[in-house]
Parts: structure tokens; C-alpha cells; sequence
């Protein structure tokens, strides 16, 4: 997913975390919380993940801040706690704050008890999970997230044009040893709307399974999404999209009716109100020696990063293994940044009284 | 998935379950044993999942039990347990024996924690994991498992012919209040080796995006895949199954790396020996009243019943709902059964002296 039009040009990812905080807390978010948002849209930034990053400080998060829908004095807090479980107000702070809070305490309950499980609602938008899961992959556990859109609906079930669920994630981090952790971050639909709409700014057609018109019939043409001719396919695409919506509708119910947050299938609307969280951290001490778990984890991911290839310039990896070499690549490199979403950080800085870095 | 063919006839599900005790117990199970193991088998006959009910009696499990591939005396127990966590040896007994105590343990430490989790190594074949996390249903917890196939591989990655994984499962259950609950049970590749190979004996073209050919062309013909021409697909297909890949892979690392099981990945082989499993259960009381979360529940389980499709004969539903309607039907209709398949259990049932019952 590296940009390659020509008017990119690479940003310091510290320079562009100062650029973050900054804003947002110019935009009035307490400074403490300015600082968690920067470190997760910094996280995407440098790991990949392009549609999540610091075009999202311009598209979603100064402009929600502003307007209100991103509560300034929202603090998340714990409304329920029993055993090894807690329930989390997520109050419309920013989501990084309200996530990032209910991962340290599933990572704590898990320390205490080997699993701990964190429900949040009245959340809003989180940048990516792989951000989350990674905080308990670097603190020796396993993470895992399950997340929905709040009410916002974009995937038609299968054999339906009606939008149902939402592009609902689900993430997994596992702890390695020397090698890259394992952190899976995906989409229960076919693939995310970022990917879309990038092939519909570079022009190029997308793969057949994707998306498919009210007949049902494939469509190539990324810019039939925004255009309302073509439906995200739910993961499985015609053949086995059952599979992908039932993991959808998995992530509705274990996200809303654990934490009292909205779901797709219940008054969908357009906007991405009241999200649910549901994470889970496991503590692999609990179960089996580290050092044994550790070796485990290594022996299968060397084993993916060894299999044959039909084409040998294209090595099989695993979910991460990408990234982190991304991420090495990025913090001495730079993050690309294309002309228009740096044309957007500069006015939305401007409108704070913040200057947007120079290029490196 | 009813069967279509003019020999089927209908079998009384508890003459099928005494069959499956009777034949288990005389080919040396101990009889609670046989009597879990039959129970297994006939949810997968009631709820329709065809491929993994009395047919693989004949197939699977009294082979097995015959040539010592389960351990007759195999007991599963505990090895470790540590808060809301327990390491179960599963030490080659019948799968179902091990999951099914694996799963009350989970259950257990849900509802003494609010969340558990059991991890199983040494694991035999275990039937449909919709039996285990209807279980922790039933008792009104949410049930997660994740199980690999041992050392065994059939699913290449994306971009090379080498199976690399197995046709892990992902299997989930969320109680409800007036509706059947959600049970999703899923292989993480594209389809089942199951289906496939009943589409192949029906002599019925499969959907494009469930097989392709070494240089990654989609394949309708079923019989490819047991003529070694063709390659199962991860979930996803062509166009997302990187995803696909990446649950399975999940899978194989916490099913194996959390209990000590074999893993697709590593020195894959043909056969399923060490198999590995995880469950985690989850008591939604711990986090919120059972009244509001059933009540969630079914709000949205109902909105998907609701949706509008395109062909109004066929309706949307959600994971779980045609499973239960089946089960009622079979209950009453008894289970179908093709004339191979009772051919084969006739056979099996005269090697131990057990006589297969009359059609009803």
C-alpha cells in the first residue's frame, strides 16, 4: 500500500505525532488525551496502515472534535467490574482513549487471572485495532478485539441490497519470539472502504469479490461504491459470504448487547454513533511456560515465511510481518504522504493556528 | 444440505444415538464415553451439519477406536489451572470427550469469573464445534472455539500450492431470548473438504471461489480437489484470502502454542494426530443484566430476519436459525440417511455385532 503517485513526499513520524497532539489539543482535547490519539494514528502511520493514520486527523477527528460529536471533556470509565470482566463507559471521549483505557484493563484482569475481557460502549471512532492488540502483544500477552460501527450499516447480507452490518473488525495479536509478532487486523467485509476509495483516487480497477451490483454481478469499477451502483461484499464474496456476515453480525452482538452499544442491524443509520467494543487478553503464563510458548509461536510463523511460492519474488508472510518491516522502514524513512491529504493536515492545522511540518 | 437422492430414508435420532453407544461401547469405549461421543454425533444429525453426524461413525471414529488411533482408555484431565484459565491434557481420547470437558471447565470458570478459558492438546477428532459452544449456550454463557487439525494441512496460502494450514474452525454461540441462538460454526477456508466432496458425489459444479488450480484459476469441478488437481481456498478467495489465511492461522497459534498441540504449519502430514483446542466462555451476566443483553440479542437477530432480499423466497437469516428449524423437523422426521452412508454403518455395526436400526 505504498503511495506511488508523484506528489508524494516522506514526514519525521515524530514531527507528524507533535503535529497531532498539538491540533488536538489547540481543537481543546485535554493534552494527556491529544497524546494517545497521536500515538495511535502514529501507529498506522508507520505500520501501513494508510487509510487509518494522519489523513484521519483532517477527515474524522479535528472535524468531530469541532462539531462536538467527539465529547472534549469525555473521560471513559469503569461502570462495572466483577471477576475477571468490566464494563467501560467509553462517554464519546476520543476512541483511542476510551480503547487504549479498556485494553490496560483487559491486560491487567489478564495478568490477574490469566484472561481478562473489557466491554466498552458510547465509543467513538478508533483508528486502527491493530494499535490496541499490540499494546498486550508488547506486554507478553494475547490480544484480541472484536469491534462494530456503532449503527452505521455498509455490508448487504448475501441474496440482499440492504446495508446490515457495518465493516465490523476483528484483530488478533499473538506474542513471538524472535521474530515479528502476529497481529491480525481485518475487515469482516471483503475489504475495507479505505481500499476502495485509494483505487478509486489511483484509478485501477479492484478484484473481482469486492464488490458486487444489486443483480449480484461483480464490479471492477472502485468508484461504483461512493457512487451508490455497487455493495461491499461481506468476506467469503458470493461463493462463501455467509461466513464473513457471520462474523459481522458476531462482532454486533458480542460488541452491543455485552456493553449496551448500537449495532448494524438495528436502525441503521449513515453515521458511526455509539460504537461497541469487546477485547480480550489472555495471559499465555497462565497456561504454559513462555519460553515454550514463545518457541511455539516462532516455529509456526517460520514455517509460513518458509512455504513455496509459485512466484518466488513474492514470499508468503504472515499478518504483521508486513508491517513491522514497514514500520523499520518508516521510522528512518519517513511516512509518504501524498499532496492532497498533506493539502488537508496544512488547512486543518491552519484553522487551529498550527503549522504542518516540512517535509524531510 | 438435505439430501436429495431417491435412496435417502428417514432414521429415528434416538435409535441412531443407541446405534452409536452400542457400537462405540462394544468396540471398547468406556459407555459414558459413547454416550457423549453419540450425543455429538447426533447434533450434528439434527442440526443438519450431514458431514459430521453418524456418517463418520463408520468413517472416523470406529476406525479409529479400532486401530488404537483414540485411546480407548484415554481419560482427558486437567494439567494446569491457574484463575480463570486450564491447560487439559486431551491424551487421545475420543475428541468429543476431551472438548465437551474442556468446554464445562470453561463454563465453569465463566461463571466463577465472569470469563475462562480451557486449552487442549492430544486432542482426537471432535465432530462440530456448534455441539461444545452450544453448550456453554445452553447454559446461558457466550462460547467461543478456535480448533486447528493437528499437524494436518490442506489449505495452501495465497500464491503457493504447499497446504499450509488446515481447515481450522472458528465456531461461536451468543444466547438469545425468544429466537434460536446465534451459532456460527465455520471452517476458515473458503467451504469444507465436506461439501466439496458432497457436491462431487451429487456430481453438482461447485462456486467459483472455493477451489483453484496451481496457477490460481477458479475450479467448478468437485472432483479436482480429491484428484490432487485443485487446491481449497482460504476464506476469502482470490481477492481477500490473505483473511481467510490469517484466521486459520490464529487458529493453529493459539490452539497449538497455548497447549502443546501439533500445527499445520509445521512438518505438515496427512493425517490429524494432536489436535489442538481453545475455548473461551463468556457470562454476559458479569457485565450486564441477562434481561437487557438477551433483549439486545434478540433485537438484533430479529432485524436480521426482517431484511429485504432480492428473491423473497429466500430470506436473510443469521447463523444458527435454518440449523434449529432443522433440528425440529429431524426430531420429529427423524434423520436422512443415504444408502452408502447406511450401507457403511450396517457394516460397521455387524463388525461389533450391533445391528443398524430400520428406517422409520
Amino acid at each position: 500500500m505504498t503511495m506511488q503517485a508523484a506528489d508524494v513526499r516522506a514526514y519525521d513520524h515524530q514531527a507528524l505525532v507533535a503535529f497531532s497532539v498539538e491540533t488536538l489539543a489547540a481543537a481543546g482535547l485535554p493534552e494527556a488525551q491529544a497524546r494517545i490519539a497521536a500515538a495511535g494514528l502514529a501507529y498506522a502511520d508507520l505500520h501501513g496502515f494508510d487509510s487509518h493514520g494522519a489523513i484521519n486527523l483532517a477527515r474524522i477527528y479535528l472535524p468531530k472534535v469541532h462539531d462536538g460529536a467527539i465529547a472534549r471533556d469525555g473521560v471513559p470509565g469503569v461502570v462495572r467490574a466483577q471477576g475477571a470482566t468490566v464494563r467501560i463507559a467509553g462517554r464519546r471521549a476520543i476512541g483511542f482513549v476510551s480503547a487504549a483505557f479498556a485494553m490496560d484493563q483487559a491486560c491487567r484482569l489478564a495478568r490477574a487471572h490469566g484472561i481478562g475481557c473489557a466491554a466498552v460502549d458510547g465509543l467513538t471512532h478508533s483508528g486502527s485495532m491493530g494499535f490496541y492488540v499490540k499494546t498486550a502483544v508488547d506486554d507478553g500477552l494475547i490480544g484480541l478485539a472484536l469491534i462494530n460501527l456503532g449503527s452505521q450499516a455498509l455490508v448487504p447480507a448475501p441474496g440482499s441490497t440492504t446495508p446490515l452490518v457495518g465493516t465490523n473488525v476483528v484483530a488478533a495479536g499473538v506474542p513471538a519470539g524472535d521474530l515479528p509478532p502476529f497481529l491480525l487486523d481485518m475487515s469482516t467485509a471483503a475489504v475495507s472502504t479505505g481500499r476502495v476509495r485509494l483505487a478509486a483516487r489511483r484509478d485501477e480497477p479492484i478484484p473481482a469479490g469486492w464488490l458486487a451490483d444489486a443483480e449480484g454481478r461483480d464490479v471492477t469499477d472502485p468508484r461504483a461504491l461512493d457512487a451508490g451502483t455497487a455493495f461491499l461484499l461481506p468476506l467469503g464474496g458470493q461463493a462463501s459470504g455467509y461466513k464473513g456476515l457471520g462474523l459481522a453480525l458476531l462482532c454486533d452482538l458480542l460488541c452491543a448487547a455485552l456493553s449496551g452499544a448500537a449495532a448494524g442491524p438495528v436502525g441503521a443509520t449513515a453515521s458511526d454513533e455509539n460504537i461497541g467494543l469487546v477485547l480480550i487478553a489472555i495471559d499465555p503464563k497462565a497456561l504454559r511456560s513462555m519460553d515454550a510458548f514463545r518457541e511455539a509461536v516462532d516455529q509456526i510463523l517460520s514455517a509460513v515465511l518458509a512455504v513455496d511460492t509459485t512466484d518466488p519474488d513474492t514470499p508468503v508472510v504472515y499478518p504483521g510481518y508486513r508491517e513491522a518491516m514497514t514500520a523499520r522502514h518508516r521510522q528512518t524513512h519517513g511516512i509518504p504522504l501524498d499532496g492532497a491529504t498533506v493539502a488537508s493536515l496544512v488547512e486543518a492545522g491552519e484553522r487551529v493556528g498550527v503549522a504542518f511540518p516540512a517535509a524531510r
